[in-house]
């Protein structure tokens, strides 16, 4: 049987060490590495008052809140919340930035195209 | 700010009518209606003794598991347990059927890519 499976709390988090991001993880769940044809899926933990980097990029970001609460943000100073159960589509170049405003950890998953594909 | 957001719980499931499931239900919770460039996101409930339908199909699916427990099958008789927090990939052309043999409802997230740009 040539499916995958795992726990994902086998794969640790290591920081995200990209300019701008505070107090978050990665981790990487689903990628090339066990076979993913078109799109990549990593886990985000962000602890209280951390963020991600205020940035856009050419590719989307489809999310689902596993955990806590908190918004995202730009630079417009526009914000939408978020919580646990709550999905997020966030289209090619839109700006954005994942804050943790509540008052546990912000636990996400965040999928991306393999860009050599699309 | 055209980033999109909703409560996963805003959308009703629907029965899963394939021939060969049971007791399973359906909702996409990000698709082309969103904007979604490339993949698909879609959530699964399924009841004790419940399950998808035993197929393939050319396309993987990258899923989470978000409550519950069950198994993997194939028409070979193998299976895979699977559990809250794990992960599971179902490479192109893999046979496979979801089966609930837990005690509480399956429910999880099933990425698929869109057809017309792969």
């Amino acid at each position: 049987m040539e499916i995958y499976t795992k726990s994902t709390d086998s794969v640790a988090f290591e920081p995200l060490t990209n300019e701008g991001a505070k107090d978050a993880e990665i981790k990487v769940v689903i990628g090339k590495e066990q076979g993913a044809p078109n799109f990549i899926m990593r886990i985000f933990r962000i602890a209280k008052n951390g963020h991600t980097p205020l940035h856009s990029h050419e590719w989307e970001h489809e999310n689902y809140i596993l955990k806590g609460s908190g918004e995202l943000r730009n630079s417009k100073g526009e914000s939408k919340q978020i919580k646990q159960g709550d999905v997020v589509l966030i289209p090619p170049f839109e700006e954005h930035q994942f804050y943790n405003s509540g008052n546990e950890e912000l636990v996400f998953i965040c999928l991306i195209p393999i860009m050599d594909r699309v």
